[in-house]
C-alpha cells in the first residue's frame, strides 16, 4: 500500500527536498528522475529508492506499477510542489540510486570512442551533450572537475533519459584521463578554433576520443595542450563560435558518418 | 551629450519596457540588443534608434562611441534593471530597427542552401539553431508561423550576434516556401525519424533546403508531406531522438562536408 505523507516535518519529504543540493545528492549516491516520460526511461534494473507521486497522479496512473518496484508515498499537489524543479509538475518522482560506473569496463570494447568536456556550466548544454552523445553511440563520457553536476534536476531533463544509457564519470582530472588514453593508443583530439586539421581529415574509424571546453571560454591551454591534435570545425559564414553541445553533435557524428558500412 | 532618464514615467523608458512584449517589438518594427558583447555585434550599417546605459557603465566605457551613432540615454541601475532581461545586467541596451531582409535577393545566389523550421517553441534553441546556420554559411532561416519571436530577447542572446549575419524569415507559409523552393528547383529535405535516406548519401553540392520539426512533436505530418525526401540522422546509441538544434548542426554540417573543395 502506497503510504501518505501529510506534512512538510515527515522525513521523506525532508530527505527528498534536500536532494535538491548536488552536496545530499553526493553524500547519499543518488538523485531525482521527475516527470512521467523521464520515469519511464529508468531501465528496469536500475536501482530505485521511492517514488513520489501526488493524490491526482496516482489516481490517474494507479499505484501498483510503482508499488512493486520501491516504495511508493503519496502527498498533496501543494507539497508535491515544493519538491519539483519544474513550473508544471506532473506530480511524479523517483529517487534513483547513482550507478557506479565500472571504468574498466568501458576499455573493453574495440574501436570505441569518448568525448571529455571541460568545465561545462550550462545544465540545458551538458544534457543535451550527453543525449547527443548517447543518439551517436559514444561508449564513455568524461566530465572535468568544476562541471556542473550531471544529477542536477536541470541536467537529467535534457538528457532526456539518455544519463540511463551512457556511462557518465564526473570530477575527471584531465591529465590523468588524457594519460590514460594515451597508454590504450587511443587519439585525443581538441575542438579548437585554432586547429589546423578539419574533423573530416581525421581517421576516426579506430578508437579516438574528443576534448570539447567551456561554452564561453573554451579550451583552456592546459587541457589543449593534453591532446594529441587541434581539431577545427570549420565555419564558412560569420559566427565566430559554435555552441558546446553543437560543436559535440558535429564531431561525434563525424565518427558515425566514418563508422557506417 | 546624453540625455538622463529620472522615472519610470519617462516616455523612453516605457517605450522600451513596452518591447518585452512581441506585439509592440511587431508594431514598431524595433528589437532590444542588451549587453555590451551583443551590441558589439551590431554591424556599422544596421540602424540604431537609441542606446540606454546605466551611469556606472556610461562612467566606465565612455559615451562618445555610443552618442556618434544614435541618441543616448542614462539612467539608474534600479531603472534599467526594469528593463533588463538578465540577473545580471551588464548595464547597456540599444534599441535597434528590424531588418525588412529582401526576400528575392536571397534566390540570387548559386548553389545557395537553406533552413526551414516548423514551430520551434524553445527560445535558447531557436538562438541556437540561427548561430549554427550561421556559422555553416546557411543564405537564409524561414520560420513557420507559431515558432517563437526571434527578437524574443532570450532568443537574441543564444545568437550570439547571428541574428545579424544571417536573414530570417518569420511568420512563413510552408506551403508557400516549399512551391517557391520547387519551383526554383531547389530539393526540400525533411529531418524525419521515418526518413530512410541518410543525409550522408544526399547530393548537397546544389542548392538544397532543410526543414526541421518542433523540439517535442519533430515534424507535422502536413509539413513533412511538403518535402521532397525524408532523411533519417542515424541513431546507433540508445537515444531516441536528437534536439531540434543538433540535427539542424547535423544536417547543415553535412552541406558544409560536402562543399569542401
Amino acid at each position: 500500500m502506497a503510504i501518505k505523507i501529510e506534512s512538510h516535518q515527515n522525513k521523506i519529504f525532508k530527505r527528498v527536498k534536500g536532494l535538491n543540493l548536488r552536496k545530499n545528492r553526493d553524500k547519499e549516491g543518488v538523485f531525482v528522475a521527475e516527470g512521467l516520460r523521464f520515469i519511464s526511461e529508468i531501465p528496469l534494473d536500475w536501482p530505485v529508492e521511492l517514488f513520489l507521486m501526488t493524490e491526482a497522479f496516482a489516481e490517474e496512473n494507479g499505484v501498483e506499477l510503482f508499488e512493486n518496484r520501491a516504495a511508493t508515498y503519496i502527498l498533496s499537489e501543494e507539497l508535491f510542489s515544493l519538491l519539483s524543479d519544474t513550473e508544471n509538475p506532473q506530480g511524479v518522482l523517483a529517487v534513483c540510486k547513482k550507478q557506479k560506473e565500472d571504468r574498466e569496463k568501458i576499455w573493453l570494447k574495440e574501436d570505441s570512442f569518448f568525448l571529455l568536456a571541460e568545465e561545462l556550466n550550462d545544465p540545458g548544454n551538458l544534457g543535451t551533450v550527453i543525449r547527443t552523445a548517447d543518439a551517436s553511440g559514444v561508449d564513455g563520457i568524461f566530465l572535468s572537475k568544476g562541471s556542473v553536476d550531471v544529477y542536477n534536476p536541470k541536467v537529467l531533463r535534457a538528457t532526456m533519459g539518455s544519463i540511463f544509457h551512457v556511462p557518465v564519470f564526473q570530477n575527471i582530472a584531465l591529465d590523468d584521463i588524457s594519460s590514460e588514453l594515451k597508454n590504450r593508443g587511443i587519439s585525443l583530439y581538441a575542438a579548437h578554433l585554432k586547429g589546423e586539421c578539419l574533423p573530416y581529415h581525421l581517421s576516426l574509424q579506430k578508437s579516438c576520443a574528443f576534448l570539447i571546453g567551456n561554452e564561453a571560454r573554451g579550451l583552456s591551454q592546459d587541457a589543449a595542450n593534453l591532446c594529441d591534435q587541434w581539431v577545427k570545425i570549420p565555419m564558412p559564414g560569420q559566427a565566430e563560435s559554435l555552441n558546446a553541445s553543437i560543436a559535440a553533435g558535429i564531431l561525434l557524428y563525424e565518427v558515425v558518418r566514418q563508422r557506417l558500412r
